[in-house]
């Protein structure tokens, strides 16, 4: 199949090499250029995401932030320009990005005016589950359009799943990044009640998982803050763009997450001493920050 | 074995049961009565916790609270009356209550001047683990009585360990109670977002089962919002006393909680709606009446 790829950072370039793997035609494009291993393993090289989508019938895109994927879609030499030179009807957009859910069923709407489908589909699993093909993906939009790519998706994810319609899997990653934020804010401060009570973290935690406390946090952040392991991993500045689409969606909506809040303002105290670049499990130091103790020396 | 058990409740009723089944000598007190059932099974009835104390060679407490827990051991005829006149040199006491770490390494200080162990055994897993003996017991105090009373615990229990020394115990089944409370938020403001931006919660949940969103509370408390079913279970009231432990500790002790904090003032609310004898799960319907927006209907 013809296959389009934009955006070739981290997460892209390792998603698209699998897609290439696969046996798909890529058409290429990344603001930063092609990497010659791309191109040596038979990635075509585009000069824009308008040619990328001239000559792709599935288009992914995988870029930082909501601004970055308007601007990919409809900015000049965009996307939409490609789907409309080409009269592009039945392609299929599929913004892999993890961005505003509000936004995107904008963009989707507009994408729908060119007779072609869009699909939300942020990810998540980092760097490791982009280079081993174990992506979680959770999708929104039309299930036809859906079972027509899902066969990419096994590509690059394992957990493939359609959430709802548009915006659905934009929602449903915010939710995730909502969850797993909260759930080492919640084994941030009980490994620290522990460590100042004096009993030993890593005991304390050792039983909690035995138990109803249990959680892939507890097991996987909870054992980086008892051995104090905060390279990334997940960087915490990325963490607190996902929050803030959280945050300023609760705003918009006319919700409250008190704690989603206080997870956010831990995490700018973390990057107030310098820790943008931690990872995410080191929101732990922002409670001993606050308290003058420290989970485990 | 000559046993005691103090507190015969809706938990201490059938662990004690389980002890008598075991083909212990169970010498039994509670303040309204021992229940004919356990008296049929050969338990033998107390007039006072110093009764019990000159009987039994572990003497087990499962009362509600830290002042409960003090009355049994220093009060009028309480165990320590009963360990004095006995000289009851090398017998254990064993608390399985939830109560307060600090106030627990001061009761083991004085039960250990009658030469007698002390161990703290709290347990979670509510009516339905003591009535399946399938407890997770989290013990505090020296090995060699923790050994002796294994045997014990694990016709009570199944994940028995033996986290530290005196007061280990309770630290650690309050921070048990903080992971839960606060995943049990986590979930709840993820649901809630899910909802109020159009997304089916019950998708948006198997979907993060997957991931690394998981957890025992998003499996069993996050069905619970979806089909709201918010008959406990495990009362808010009760967790409302376990979150207190821990705000007063931390208080006490120098750190700061503070998403244990909102999330003890969302209890308040639920409590302040008539909610105190709901599941804790219903924390979510807090959030709910902030947002005047339900998860489900």
């Amino acid at each position: 199949m013809n296959i389009g790829f934009i955006g070739l950072g981290i997460m892209g370039k390792p998603m698209a090499g699998h897609l290439i793997a696969g046996g798909h035609t890529a058409h290429l494009y990344s603001r930063s250029g092609v990497a010659q291993e791309l191109l040596d393993a038979g990635g075509k090289s585009c000069t824009s995401p308008a040619e990328v989508a001239q000559n792709a019938d599935v288009i992914f895109i995988m870029v930082p932030d909501t601004p970055d994927v308007e601007k990919v879609l409809f900015g000049k030499n965009g996307v939409a320009e490609g789907l409309g030179a080409d009269k592009g009807a039945g392609k299929i957009v599929v913004d892999m990005s993890s961005i505003s859910p509000i936004e995107t069923k904008v963009f989707a709407a507009r994408i729908n005016e060119f007779k072609c489908d869009y699909i939300d589909a942020p990810v998540s699993g980092g760097e490791v589950g982009a280079k081993n093909a174990a992506l979680t993906i959770m999708c929104g939009g039309p299930e036809a359009a859906f079972e027509k790519v899902k066969p990419l998706f096994e590509l690059m994810g394992k957990n493939i799943t359609l959430v709802g319609g548009n915006g659905d899997g934009q929602t449903c990653k915010v939710c995730n990044q909502i969850i797993v934020a909260l759930n080492i804010e919640a084994v941030g401060e009980a490994l620290l009640f522990a460590s100042k009570a004096g009993a030993d973290p890593a005991r304390v935690r050792q039983a909690l998982m035995g138990g109803f406390a249990n959680s892939r946090i507890l097991e996987v952040h909870g054992e980086r803050m008892v051995k104090r392991t905060f390279n990334p991993g997940f960087r915490i500045e990325l963490h607190q763009k996902d929050l803030n689409l959280a945050l300023s969606g609760a705003r918009a909506m006319g919700i409250s997450l008190p704690n989603t809040a206080t997870a956010q303002e831990l995490f700018n105290s973390c990057a107030a001493h310098g820790g943008k670049a931690w990872d995410h499990s080191a929101m732990v130091r922002a409670l001993e920050f606050m308290a003058n103790h420290e989970v485990a020396k």
